[in-house]
């Protein structure tokens, strides 16, 4: 009998985005004359820089001749593009990463759910809260959780983010295993300093934990003091992966294209105390599951390191970065207190009141749909969450809205 | 400490594709003026049909302006491609699939090796033999194998592919959960008939089996009496999961692009006998890991189910099964007994000696590149697999030094 994997059933059925789409419909049925205003899920609206589009077209029109037709890729991603991140992402600020390290694929949702494959299925895992659920649930499914009670799954260690500690947690008083962190944060738009990221470099290094560190957001910091990558702590580059994408960075939310990093230095051990090299365990899965991100991508990727794509990835972070400042300024004139959107396009808002209770407000009285930070984890209760990624005359009016409804 | 999936350590080191590396290199070595004309790698060499560029291009303009720009898509896939999938892909063929029962991705390797999380780690998993290895390696990973000794994993049940059974092994004698099957097959490109497909239907309904039918090569089937898909067989939509590429269909080796089938009543259960949709567990995986393909890829998906966009890949598959049958006839010229690559794009070649032993004289007095089918599992030894996938002067030249070679 072909049985199912039983840790599926413990997953909490996420209902967040459903009840927000359900409070959508049921106002605009109620209003129909009220254009709402999107500023919830965290999707790019703006255009791709011209550089990956003109970098599209001609590696389209290599696919149409024999001589310069490409079919399977190396599965670790092109070297022009390997070269490119290892070289303009990493040795230009110092970090010895070669392009070895370097893994392209099609998505950080994809590596960060995939890596906790390569370890034992009895970890003890740490998670930020509020978290990005995929950290959360790809562990549930692995079976390294007890079951949902309380709005959290047992047996994982919670690192709460709070307005006392900057939203910032500082490393478990606990033994953990595996250590999940996200800066610049989803959803607080919280940043590490490089003392704090320090702390978790040397605990990691202290109980043989490995870190995650998720920097999808790394082209949104502009205070030159913070550290763009965890390999700029020494010390990490024996106990961290790090992850980024294009996403964020260039609009590639529709074109998928992201990387992970590991320096052949990180390691993991065996039950008997053998080191292994977590490049090695991460180049056999994904040679083995995964055939390489596709080929016109990777050069639209290539092409946002050139000295044009780099100033056009610049100026699209730039346009969210101010749709950030203006969300900030609204909310401070509307008397909200709110955190993030300086070096992130997130801006997280204290709510005065339950989470749920301000998204219904603000779609009530001003047709703005936020993210509840209660859907994000327990720590999420009292706060939410608003997107920088929208137009900029639909944010302006947003925030116009919102100061007129809460007047 | 941070402990590693300790199953990984099983898996057998491929030596496979560095061997005929490192054979090609030292031949190259030796003879510098003769170019080695390789029918090794199942890789497509033809440019993309028309349709699809053209479908490239445009999505990709579509990118450029905030109108019609596309962000996150669909992670199920876009209804566009999956509307036209299961309208010329099945029920063209009175096949009862709905654009909800398909799953668009990026690779049919990434869907034949995830589906396995979906099951019980101590699942009893039969293979083919020759095998694709994804099917053997990502359960070893999951640690649904013993070791590996004499060429096979302990644990395992092999179905071995034989001259006298048509390289269609029968179900087998003892009892499994997991089949995999693949018709049109690689490496042997056998294909199978109604009835050979009903047994094994038959085989999964009894023993509440799950079977797994990577139909990445359907698109070279030509015989109208043969099967394209699991589904032509009844009973199939209670046991069955069915994998398409466009890889080989329409030379999307570079793009990548890809999909899987599963119709609402195909069960699995759990371990006190309840049953659960296959299809639900699917698309939890595949919400929670993957963010669905890139969508001007799967624009061009969408082009090959036009009428212009069918030509064309019917005559690009055309031209492959031409070189097939050019193969075949050189072959035969030069006294060997082939299969396959009548309604497949891989011929099937009786090596009379071991494989090792025909890939170096091939290689040594011919220059020509195959795989020894000693490669796909124990099975394959005495055979080698030649692909089709090349330029017709480079199959024809082949053919001609083979038989010259061999004289």
């Amino acid at each position: 009998m072909i049985q199912i994997n039983e840790h599926y059933q413990k997953l909490a059925a996420s209902y967040l985005f459903v009840d927000i789409a359900k409070s959508i419909r049921a106002h605009q049925e109620a209003h129909p004359e009220q254009d709402i205003i999107k500023l919830g899920i965290g999707d790019v609206t703006r255009p791709l820089p011209a550089a990956t589009l003109e970098a599209l077209h001609t590696a389209i029109d290599e696919m149409a001749s024999p001589d310069t037709f490409r079919g399977y890729g190396p599965e670790q991603g092109y070297d022009f593009l390997r070269e490119a991140i290892a070289r303009e992402d990493f040795q230009s600020r110092g970090v010895a990463i070669s392009p070895d390290d370097v893994f392209v694929s099609d998505g950080s949702k994809c590596d960060t759910g995939n890596i906790q494959e390569l370890f034992s299925p009895d970890l003890r895992v740490a998670v930020p809260d509020p978290v990005y659920p995929v950290y959360v649930d790809t562990n549930v499914m692995a079976g390294r959780t007890g079951v949902f009670e309380n709005g959290r799954y047992q047996g994982l260690t919670y690192l709460a983010g709070t307005k006392e500690n900057g939203f910032v947690p500082p490393p478990p008083k606990e033994e953990v295993d595996l250590i999940y962190l996200c800066f610049p944060n989803n959803p607080t738009g919280a940043t590490a300093t490089r003392e704090q990221l320090a702390a978790y470099v040397e605990y990691a290094r202290k109980h043989q934990a490995l870190i995650l560190f998720d920097a999808a957001y790394v082209s949104f910091i502009r205070d030159p003091d913070l550290p763009h990558s965890i390999f700029e702590i020494p010390g990490a580059e024996t106990c961290a992966v790090e992850f980024r994408s294009f996403s964020k960075t260039a609009g590639f939310t529709g074109l998928r294209c992201a990387y992970t990093v590991i320096p052949p230095t990180v390691q993991a051990w065996t039950s008997n105390g053998t080191p292994v090299a977590v490049r090695d365990l991460w180049a056999r899965r994904q040679t083995t599951k995964f055939n390489g991100a596709s080929y016109p991508i990777q050069r639209a990727a290539g092409a946002i390191y050139t000295p044009r794509g780099t100033e056009e990835v610049r100026s699209l972070t730039d346009y969210y970065l101010e749709n950030a400042r203006i969300i900030r300024q609204g909310l401070d004139q509307a008397g909200f207190n709110s955190y993030g959107g300086k070096n992130a396009p997130y801006v997280w808002v204290d709510a005065q009141r339950p989470s749920w209770e301000l998204f219904h407000l603000l779609l009530e009285k001003a047709g703005v749909v936020t993210t509840p930070g209660a859907g994000f984890g327990a720590a999420g209760e009292g706060y939410i969450r608003i997107s920088a990624f929208n137009d900029r005359e639909k944010v302006e009016r947003a925030m116009e809205r919102i100061q007129a409804a809460l007047k």
